[in-house]
């Protein structure tokens, strides 16, 4: 495939959609919204208003290192602080399909509508790729950012156009595109990260203590297995607890799940058979995280596992 | 340690405590309860009656297989079907020591007094060795057949004295003694095997069909990693549930956890470094099983893990 043809149809389609009105887009630090992002300002420059959306739910200083990541790319990214509106959202909950879609409507009609509203653009950038779109109608998993798709008109719903320049790309051509655009090692090879970001990696009520939780073992794990070239590695809390002991008494501890995968395109995915040193030193940091006491390491290939666990 | 002078030891008083009473005792088939039974019935013959209960928590066909084990050591052994009231005992408890506490009960306070009193037995003798008294004196962990230790007046409670062969003994030296009272491999080398038995293997509510899923994970379990020789292998049955895809479609599983340790006496445990042809080929086998999608595997010694998770 021929990414530089690719690039220049998407911004002249982009700037010919867009005409003269505005546009905005949502960006996450993943690769496909970086992308889009890149893409959406190449087409209309100060048209487009980029947003970071943070929801409490992103990683260890990730917001404002994505935020400075694109500064130094000459885009600028306003960072907005949302964090209260979706812990709030998302208190109580413990469904995964009621969880993403808590998470959808505190972004898209409220934070996301209000933004729009602000910024008066008409239409979003979005960076939906193929795989989100299959997976949506195939009914494996319900992706935050399919709308269009299942039958929601986003002109009605929402006030807004979607413009989706990577819905015919899946991952690996997507990081292709990213290369072609030059953008930084960091973001082109960054793992996939999942629209509800940490919420999808919290089995059972998502709440700021057990967000803390989630984060710290998701340093630990990206600092351990960013070395092994792994398609994507992942902490997930169970809600479960376990037995174990803590200055020789009994106590109830939270479980870790850690999950490294190799895949090409998400479809399908088999595990990082990973080695002894590296499993016991993961092991040995995730149970110095408060409260837990036991790491467990995902043994099942996709299918029949998916890569997520909510 | 001269075990042969413990043996002789443990029979005479034994035989000095009961005088020409009855008495009786609970066969499981585990390596404690084994040696137990072969004492008594050295110290007491026919003044001794021993009872095996199907609590419906015990692992595929067990029951069945150690009344004929015992048969040929010329124990007769009576099995008790008892599943029923376990069962019911068990239906909509979650937490692990209230699951603990009806199983204790149901076997104490109902079948278990019952049998003692068509018994006519004065006595009951116990398998409880050192570790089990440490650990509940310490907090660590309620064992089922921790009563004296506890503040239990087992004559007062339950209506007869309590006779503990092996309270000074740890799991090791347990094994010498069963080798050299001559008890087969398979009951001396037994791997340990928990007082509530399969329901400490589920995590969250037990019910026959959880009791299924993780029979089956237990049994695939024993038959893959008995020749490791590790010290204890276990399937664990979480509550939670995970994203999966079956037929295309998206399903919440059932998620199964694989424990292997390496132990002396249960005191500390390190996880059995398996390789990943076993692991690969285990999980692959824990997926086939009824609405499971996910197998893991337990990376955590202990502490700060124990060995069971309920």
């Amino acid at each position: 495939m021929d990414y530089k043809q690719f690039i220049e149809e998407q911004i002249s389609e982009i700037r010919d959609t867009v005409g003269r009105e505005k546009a905005i887009n949502a960006l996450s630090g993943g690769v496909d919204s970086s992308v889009v992002t890149v893409l959406g300002h190449r087409a209309l420059g100060d048209q487009l208003k980029t947003v970071l959306v943070d929801n409490a739910l992103m990683r260890e200083g990730e917001p404002e290192h994505v935020v400075k990541l694109f500064g130094k790319l000459g885009i600028k990214v306003s960072l907005i602080d949302a964090r209260e509106e979706f812990l709030t959202a998302l208190a109580h909950l413990t469904d995964p399909e009621q969880k993403r879609q808590a998470i959808t409507d505190t972004f898209y009609a409220k934070v996301f509508a209000r933004l729009v509203k602000e910024s008066g653009a008409k239409f979003l950038l979005h960076g939906t790729i193929l795989t989100d779109i299959e997976e949506t109608v195939a009914g494996i998993k319900r992706q935050h950012n399919i709308l269009a798709q299942i039958g929601i008109d986003t002109q009605k719903a929402y006030g807004y156009g979607v413009i989706e320049p990577l819905k015919s790309l899946r991952k690996d051509a997507v990081r292709e595109v990213a290369t072609a655009l030059k953008l930084p090692r960091e973001l082109s090879q960054r793992i996939p990260f999942p629209g509800p970001a940490l919420a999808a990696r919290i089995v059972g009520p998502v709440t700021k203590e057990r967000l803390e939780t989630v984060r710290a073992a998701t340093t630990i794990v990206e600092e351990e297995l960013s070395e092994t070239g792994a398609f994507q590695y992942l902490a997930v809390l169970l809600s479960d607890l376990a037995t174990g002991i803590r200055d020789n008494k009994r106590q109830f501890g939270e479980i870790v799940v850690i999950r490294c995968i190799d895949s090409v395109d998400a479809r399908t995915a088999t595990v990082k058979e990973l080695g002894w040193d590296k499993l016991n030193r993961i092991c040995e940091r995730i149970v110095q995280i408060k409260g837990v006491n036991r790491c467990l390491y995902d043994l099942t290939p996709k299918p029949p596992a998916t890569v997520e666990y909510v």
